[in-house]
C-alpha cells in the first residue's frame, strides 16, 4: 500500500528541482530496473505488481496496478516503477572519445546520444548546463538502461572546453567532410549543438574543427539530419578512424 | 468553408485502404506542403488559415482554424494541410545503392529512414508489402519533405531480391564489421529488418553478407541500436566507401 506521502514524493521526481532536492530520480519497467540492479546505481525504493524481482532484491513492495497507475509517468505503466539515488559527481576523463552536448533539449534526443555512447563504448557525455536532465523520466526510459555504463556530467561548457587539451571537434553544416578529414581520433571530444540553433558561438569559439557530414541529395539546405542521427554517424566515423 | 463530405474523405485517409481507393494522401504544415508543391506531385486540394501559398497556387480554400482541427491528424494543426496523389508506381533501380525494408513497422522510423535515403542521395527505398505505408500521415510529417525525391516502392522482397543483381547486405547482430568489409559499395542494395525480430528467414537466405555495426560498449547483447540509428551508421558507412 503507497502512502500519500510516497505518491507525493515519486510524482514530484517528474521535476527536475525535486529530482536533485532529494537526489533521487525514477527509472521504470522491469528490463531498465532490472540493468539499475545490476549496475552501482543504489535502490532507494522498488514497487512492482509482479515478483519478478524477487531474485534481486528483497527490497521490493508490492502494489496495485491502480497504484501503480496513480505513480508511473507512462501512459502504459509497465508492471514495476524503481526510485534510485543519483550518482555522485564523475571525475572528467582527459582521454580517448567524449561526446559534449550544447543545449539539447529533447528528452528522446539525449536518451538516444546515451544508447549510442553505449553502443560505441564513449564513456562521458559532458553537458552543457541548460541540456536536458538525463534523470528525467523520459530520458531514463530513451536510454534504456545505457544510463548505467555511460557517465553523464553537467558542467559550464566554456570552462570545460577551454581546459580541455583533446582535439575538439564540432559538428557544423558548412565543416569540412568527417570522412576526408586527418586528425588522431584516439583523443577527440565531439561537440553537437541544439537541435534548432546549432552549437552557440561562445561554445563555436572554442572549436579546434569543424565537420560535417556530407550531403548526397538535393535535401533543402535549411533541413539538416536530426542531432540524434548525425552524433550516430560522427560517432561511428570517429570510431572507425580511431581504429586505424 | 468544408463540406461534411471533404471533412469524410480528408480524415479517412488516415486509413490506407482509403488513401489507396481514392490515390490520395495528406500533407501537413506549410514548410512539408511547400516541398510538395514544388516537386513532381499533383496536388488535389489545399486547405489553409492564412495566404500564406499564395505565391505558390491559386488552389488553395481558405479555413477557420476550428475547420482545419477537424481535418488534421495534428495535436497541433500547423496552419495548412493539402491533400496530393500518390504517385505512379516507380521502376526499379538497377545500380548504385538502394535500401530495403523488411517489416518496418513504426511510422517515425520509416519516415527518419527516408529522410536518411535524401541526404545520402539514396534514390530508391524498396519496401516489403507489410512495411508501414510511405503516405501514412506520420511518416509524411516525420519525412519531412523528403517524400517528393526519395522513391518509396512496395514489393514482395524475396522476388525482388532473387531478381537483384546487386550485391545484397543485410544488417544482422553477428554479421562481420560494416568497417572492415571489402565489397564494391557503388552497386549494393543493403535489407534493414524489423525492428523487433530483424530480417525474416526467407529474405535471410537471399542476402549475399551479412553486416554489422561493431558494438564497443559493454551495452546488453538484447539491446541493439534502433533500426533508423542502425541504417544511418551503416548508409553512412556505404556511401564513405563508395568514394574509396
Amino acid at each position: 500500500m503507497l502512502s500519500k506521502n510516497q505518491i507525493k514524493l515519486i510524482t514530484n521526481l517528474q521535476k527536475k528541482k525535486f529530482r536533485y532536492k532529494n537526489q533521487l530520480f525514477v527509472a521504470e519497467g522491469v528490463k531498465v530496473i532490472k540493468e539499475f540492479l545490476k549496475s552501482k546505481f543504489e535502490l532507494y525504493a522498488l514497487y512492482s505488481t509482479t515478483d519478478i524481482f524477487i531474485q534481486q532484491t528483497s527490497n521490493c513492495s508490492f502494489i496495485t496496478e491502480e497504484e501503480l497507475k496513480k505513480i508511473s509517468n507512462l501512459t502504459t505503466p509497465q508492471v514495476a516503477l524503481a526510485v534510485f539515488k543519483i550518482p555522485q559527481a564523475f571525475t572528467l576523463n582527459s582521454s580517448g572519445i567524449s561526446l559534449v552536448l550544447d543545449g539539447i533539449r529533447d528528452p528522446g534526443n539525449l536518451g538516444t546520444i546515451i544508447r549510442q555512447c553505449d553502443w560505441f563504448g564513449i564513456k562521458q557525455l559532458v553537458c552543457s548546463l541548460d541540456t536536458v536532465d538525463a534523470f528525467n523520466p523520459k530520458v531514463v526510459q530513451a536510454s534504456m538502461g545505457s544510463l548505467t555504463r555511460v557517465e553523464v556530467i553537467y558542467t559550464q561548457l566554456e570552462e570545460f572546453l577551454c581546459e580541455e587539451k583533446r582535439l575538439k571537434l564540432g559538428a557544423f553544416m558548412d565543416g569540412c567532410s568527417i570522412y576526408n578529414t586527418d586528425y588522431n581520433a584516439k583523443d577527440v571530444v565531439l561537440v553537437l549543438g541544439n537541435e534548432a540553433n546549432g552549437i552557440r558561438p561562445s561554445v563555436e569559439s572554442l572549436i579546434d574543427l569543424k565537420v560535417s557530414i556530407p550531403q548526397y541529395g538535393k535535401i533543402q539546405d535549411t533541413e539538416s539530419l536530426n542531432v540524434a542521427m548525425a552524433g550516430a554517424i560522427l560517432t561511428s566515423e570517429i570510431k572507425r578512424k580511431s581504429f586505424l
